[in-house]
């Protein structure tokens, strides 16, 4: 038997690394920069005034106060947009308004309350200081300045930045192409009444959410069979297009024959019993020539979804290029005694809540059946029981993992 | 001059509810249920096996052991999917597999590691307690249970969960569709080198991307220059199929003439002077026959991802439905001397980081100057001063609203 952490390095070590590609500026946003994105321009690329006001040159104000204003005729308008290039001869100003081209000879611009906002002629009754209100070309950027660089999320500001620095396109790391297939000669579609014996296949709907959640780019391929023919023609199809396989089912002696035939003649998979409650039966390799990885969780729509958190979700940051691969982990105090198996480690769904006196508190949700899909649907996080641990006494701190951030 | 938090009011207070919707289950991932899914089955729909074994009647097993093992024919085998009831009869057994029907006169599953793993007969060496290993019909859920509440988050479990009770489709509250649009003469589109004078619209890509993490459907209208004609159709082709407008720009007395008349003619549009840095002129309104609600933040990048943050964030987690509308906040030691506007609220660029002896430290990143793009991208938070304060003093505790979840 293999702890969850050799299991989770096993995956790790073993995924490819995605080469960079390019994409719309927007298509890119959530994903990392794949290219040191160097500005050839300056930001701003002009010298223009932030606010609505009055280009002025200081030395023709130097005495304006309240009781004597300087008074200068407003030979010009300055719009943001205009191209043409003024300039304030001495003793003049030129109304301008914000994002407009600085005026040559103007070294400062004066605000609207300061003046009696004069249209042929101003009043301008305080001087402001040396630039004021000019936003300086290159004040942001300067060429060669890098603007985003490898590795950086990009969101919202860098969206804005790249779109600053003239890109229309962005070499970015892509998200991975996941197919999600559920294995089991039970299984029929969802929307088909299922007869005694039959189930609906829960897996394919359940991992392919949260492959998407984790950031992968899913596709459901829904269920077959445990038929060597069914599932050898829909993996091979699916090797053709996809960066990680993520299979549920095939782990019981009935059809695990089947699945462990087709999955050795396509590449190298290896079966095996991890230290954890839910989702012993656990597998890891890769197939086909492009090597594909291939995580194999089980069937139990409960195991197969806490098993996706602990080795898949990992496993698709990790080909996302993310640096932070695991949930951000929490304590808080156990409302109840928990019992735990010896030499497993347990991830048991859990309500965890803020306690009024500050820090938290968690409660377990429904029993162990990893058949409990409605408990799992309950809980906002795992609580997580290490393998040396049995019990857990009430009021004790356990390790706890939210799975969801706010509503 | 009004609030933040009046300004917030006010738009939160004049948003519409939009009406649930029927989505394919996958595409409501990550919305709130609209609807109160009531399962019409049981789950598990069957009594069956959940593990690899032997369906017997523990009537023959009572004396079994090691040094006695009971030996019993194994008369059938049981497979997952097969609709064949099959019954164990007193003094036999049926070879089981993990999802398949519980025979009739079966009370206990016995596990592999209890048996010589026989295939015409069996020996068992341990009797398994009453029900062991049996999954009863409607353990997880009854006929006329609520399976998936109003308001509850869609997440992968409820979507497995939604597909167990065989929904395909289900109501849910929608992504509100937000058209972002940036309005001035002096933009042109990224891709096209600007003339001296000429910006690159960047607000209706930052926006966009802004809009889209808030959870927004949305849809870049790209730029339009001040002019009635070009703006008012441009306004009027969106009305019909958005639910939030957000405008940036259009506020510089240049300008503002011509947007507000066209706002004016098309509803009602108030115009403010809200008290924080940056981003004091700020509007909100409602226009069009639907209704629509507009909101109207400042040209510079910077004022226009910030009140992007405080306000239209906000509104569009409001018209989701979702709960927490604001960012979580945290306190963190300033890393210098902080100053900051009397009677205006500061939203700052910092870095927030963590201190090698606990809690936070955070450091102001960049100017203050509202074009200063490249410092919005350095920051991972805001820090937010209180109108009321003018200095923070180096090591002091400063509210601060992280922008970025993890990386």
């Amino acid at each position: 038997m293999r702890t969850v952490e050799e299991h989770v390095d096993t995956i790790l070590s073993s995924l490819p690394t995605l080469e960079s590609i390019e994409l719309a500026v927007l298509d890119a946003q959530g994903l990392l920069c794949g290219e040191e994105v160097v500005s050839s321009t300056m930001l701003p690329a002009f010298d223009h005034s932030s606010i609505d006001g009055y280009a002025v040159r200081r030395a023709d104000l130097k005495n304006a106060s309240p009781d004597e204003p300087a008074h200068l005729p407003v030979v010009a308008e300055a719009e943001p947009g205009s191209r043409e290039q003024r300039n304030v001869s001495p003793g003049s100003a030129i109304r301008i308004f914000p994002g407009a081209l600085l005026p040559g000879g103007a070294d400062a611009i004066v605000p609207l309350a300061w003046t009696d906002r004069g249209v042929a002629r101003v009043n301008v009754v305080r001087c402001p200081p040396a630039g004021a209100y000019i936003r300086r070309a290159g004040e942001d950027v300067q060429p060669g300045d890098t603007a985003v660089n490898v590795g950086t999320p990009i969101g919202p500001a860098q969206v804005g930045l790249l779109a600053a620095v003239g890109r229309v396109r962005v070499q970015a790391r892509p998200r991975p192409r996941v197919t999600v297939l559920s294995i089991g000669s039970e299984l029929v579609d969802v929307g088909t009444t299922p007869e005694p014996g039959e189930l609906v296949d829960v897996n394919s709907f359940a991992l392919s959410a949260a492959a998407r959640d984790a950031g992968g780019a899913v596709y459901r391929a829904g269920s077959v069979p445990a038929n060597r023919d069914r599932l050898m023609s829909t993996l091979e199809a699916q090797l053709l297009r996809t960066d990680l396989l993520i299979l549920s089912g095939g782990f019981a002696s009935g059809s695990f024959d089947v699945v462990s035939e087709c999955l050795s003649e396509l590449g190298q998979v290896e079966y095996s019993r991890v230290a954890m409650q839910p989702g012993m039966p656990q597998g890891f390799g890769v197939i086909g020539e492009r090597e594909v990885p291939v995580i194999c969780l089980p069937n139990d729509p409960v195991s197969a979804l806490v098993s996706f958190e602990v080795f898949a979700r990992p496993a698709i940051r990790h080909m996302l290029g993310k640096k932070r691969l695991f949930r951000p982990m929490t304590k808080a105090a156990a409302t109840e005694h928990l019992n735990s198996p010896a030499g497993r480690k347990q991830f048991r769904r859990g309500l965890l809540m803020r306690h009024p006196d500050g820090g938290y508190v968690v409660s377990p949700v429904g029993g162990a059946g990893a058949h409990l899909l409605f408990s799992m649907a309950q809980a906002n996080c795992l609580i997580v029981i290490p393998e040396d641990v049995t019990e857990v006494t009430e009021g004790a701190n356990v390790s706890v993992m939210p799975l969801v951030l706010g509503s």
